[in-house]
């Protein structure tokens, strides 16, 4: 596996597909850029979800979160990406995602997404 | 006395000149404006004082901090001048003035300035 | 003895005058009037000591400090009298008593006055 | 040794009179009278000694708390009755007793009172 | 002035050089990139100083420090870095600079540096 | 509007009676007297409700507080009253008043009172 | 009122019998006598209650608790005595007594007795 | 009644058996052996039950919890046999016994029996 | 190594004597007898000691300290005790030994020994 | 550079030789072998250093840290053999190392070395 960043979120099998159980990752490492002014943001992701079929390799999950460090793109923007990008790859049965987000213009935003199959 | 902004800080007898004794005041509502954008600043401003002649009279002192409301003044400039203000009102024996300046630009500043006689 | 309001401060001979020891009050039920808007204020009186001949008798010490509750008077003015009265009817070898003003104006002030023998 | 309430504070032979160490009791279970009122008064005895050729019998010095219950004492008295009563019974070559009281007509008192050889 | 990374660290003149006085920054967005695996870092950077003859622009600051994004570094490299930097801007009379970085391989480094004139 | 204590409590008109939201108060300088012996008793008053046609005007509400200040009433009684006087100057659609008193008899006293339209 | 421990609780009538509101009391300076060993007791007793026609009076609760000083009593039997004595002398809508002790033999004792009319 | 260690578990007659009410025991001074080693096991045990007919006496707790000083027995196994034992001695309404062990092979043990009648 | 109580501390040579470091044991697994009612007392015993040519091994500090489970012995004694074996033991450079004790006749005792070569 | 456990600690050049600065690192994923039964260890291992001409390199440190997995190895030994090492390679003017290790046999032990050039 390459140590890049990468959209491209890689995944196994779920070990246990027959029960419902929750996983959780929190990332306080999560940086991108303003679209409007350029400058950049940084926020703590946190994913919480209920896997499926397929779970998220965690090595690829950290790749995938580096690739937005150039990329221009609002709060509400990135959080529902991150989201879309993880349902596509997993199908989990539930998914949250949370962006908290760095103050900007005095002003400290959270945006969470939730996603059941 | 009035209830408008105004730099004039009022003033009076210190009830006991004859004794070293400490005033402390906290006010956290404090805003002036960025001399650089023109946005508002928010800050926490600290007095801690020993009076020798002079008290400072509170109400006036409210009025004082008020009066920088639309004034566009570096983080520095206006802690130095707030003891500065101080120092020429009352002549105290000791002083010390904190602003405690909210994020901006994702960095959080604090000034202290002390002075002895 | 009464138990009206009284500025008179009643003491009891020091059991121990032959040792230094410390007595230590904290008073959160201290309310005065605004000499400026005739409006109540409010406080913790904080008092520490080392008596020397004399102590002060605790219910005696409620009642005085009941007796500021119609007083107008600035908080700089009633920590330092608070201080003198107790210096005068105790004598003592140290004491320190620390106003401990609620929010006015948007301001929070302390007044700490000490005194050693 | 008997189960009543007692002045008597028994001792045994400190076991390393060699050397300087520390004994630190905490007694949040003591109760005296109110000499004026008659009503009962509530306090935390916290004692901390270096003993010379003795040190306190634990069991003693429960017995011994006990027996200001129904006396009427100053909360300044009996601080230093206690320390005084050890004094007397160790000779430590240190001793601190505080007396931690509950609240009295709206004021809190602690009354701390050390002794060294 | 830009609002683009940049390593030119503007000033102006300190409001009050006859007097030292303290100004303190804490900078939770910070990244740069490791020199040996080419991923990202993260850190906070507080600054403490006591200005000379000038004070650092708290907008040029935000770019300076913005100005490591995409530069390799050592954590011990980046925060003296800063240090000499601020030195070469401000010739201040004292300063202290914090890298607080966040865990790689397991392991939390901090890096602090000071200066004094 | 006068700045004398008084019973009588203004009102504004909601600016959004459509909607259903909360208003929330705290005031830590209320003080009264004890029916039984004249002497002062402290609160803090919480005030919690849901506006229905009209607001409680701030400065009316201090005035009101500061109106029990002589006078002699039972603590679940003048919580009680708080809470009658506020239902019938706004008829909000649900209120809680909590008294929270200070020590009295080594007693610690809250009375809370609830109603729903 | 005497000043006298009384197992007499004095009531005033409910100013509001037509609403349900809570009065909650916090009593730390308890003690009785354990009725095994004649040892003094201490607990925190607290009691929660909804009045109907009645209400206890504070200071009369005082002398109330303040007339267990020299009982023998289980803390069981005590912290239901307490609870039925309230309950004949208020009979409230709701009620519940706990009675905290402090640790004998090693092991913490609470009891806690509910009842609803 | 003995000052030794006993499996024999007194009561007294519950005072109130006509209401369902809570009594609650935390003993942190709790020793076994391990059947395995032989080495020392050490629990907090906490009780809480509603009694019927009867309330177990504390000081026979106390001798009760002691009596497996010296007996090798399964963290699983003693917090059944505390909790069949008290439910022989009481039958109580319900009863609930945690057994919270100390670290053993980096591994903290709580065990917990619930019993409703 | 055997694993029976046993007074016998085992030593290994100091790695590093040569140089001045701190070891530090924390115990909460103490318990002994009370030499004047035989029941079982507990505590926490906390070592901190810079080692000369030898150092305590860690399962014979386990097993020495078991060895008191079964002895009668007052807190001050035991205290002096562990440090006067640990000494000989070990001859160290600094020891200082603290047995935290378990509340007996509603008092907490603590003993603090220290030894410097 | 490889990415296996190995006890060669890697070092880049000191970039402010002539500076004090202070280097601080908090590894909580540190296992080795007790020497006595061959069970493992956990701790958690802090280092504090001045640098001189030399830096240790972040990922070699972990690959240190990593080769003591398998190795039987004394806690006073072990944090005495990590500031050796470092000492050897970097020769700092300034080294503090703590080894935090989890409960064995009820006890937990802390082991502080410290050196200085």
């Amino acid at each position: 596996m390459a140590t890049k960043p990468s959209k491209n979120l890689e995944t196994f099998p779920n070990p246990n597909p027959e029960r419902d159980y929750e996983i959780n990752f929190e990332a306080p490492e999560f940086t991108c850029v303003c679209p409007m002014t350029g400058q950049p943001d940084f926020a703590t992701i946190r994913i919480r979800y209920v896997p499926d079929q397929k779970c998220v390799e965690l090595k690829s999950l950290k790749l995938y979160l580096w690739s937005f460090r150039d990329e221009g793109t609002f709060h509400e923007t990135v959080t529902n990406r991150i989201a879309d990008d993880l349902i596509r790859a997993l199908d989990p049965r539930f998914i949250e995602v949370e962006g908290d987000f760095f103050v900007r213009g005095g002003i400290k935003t959270k945006v969470k997404v939730e996603h059941r199959k």
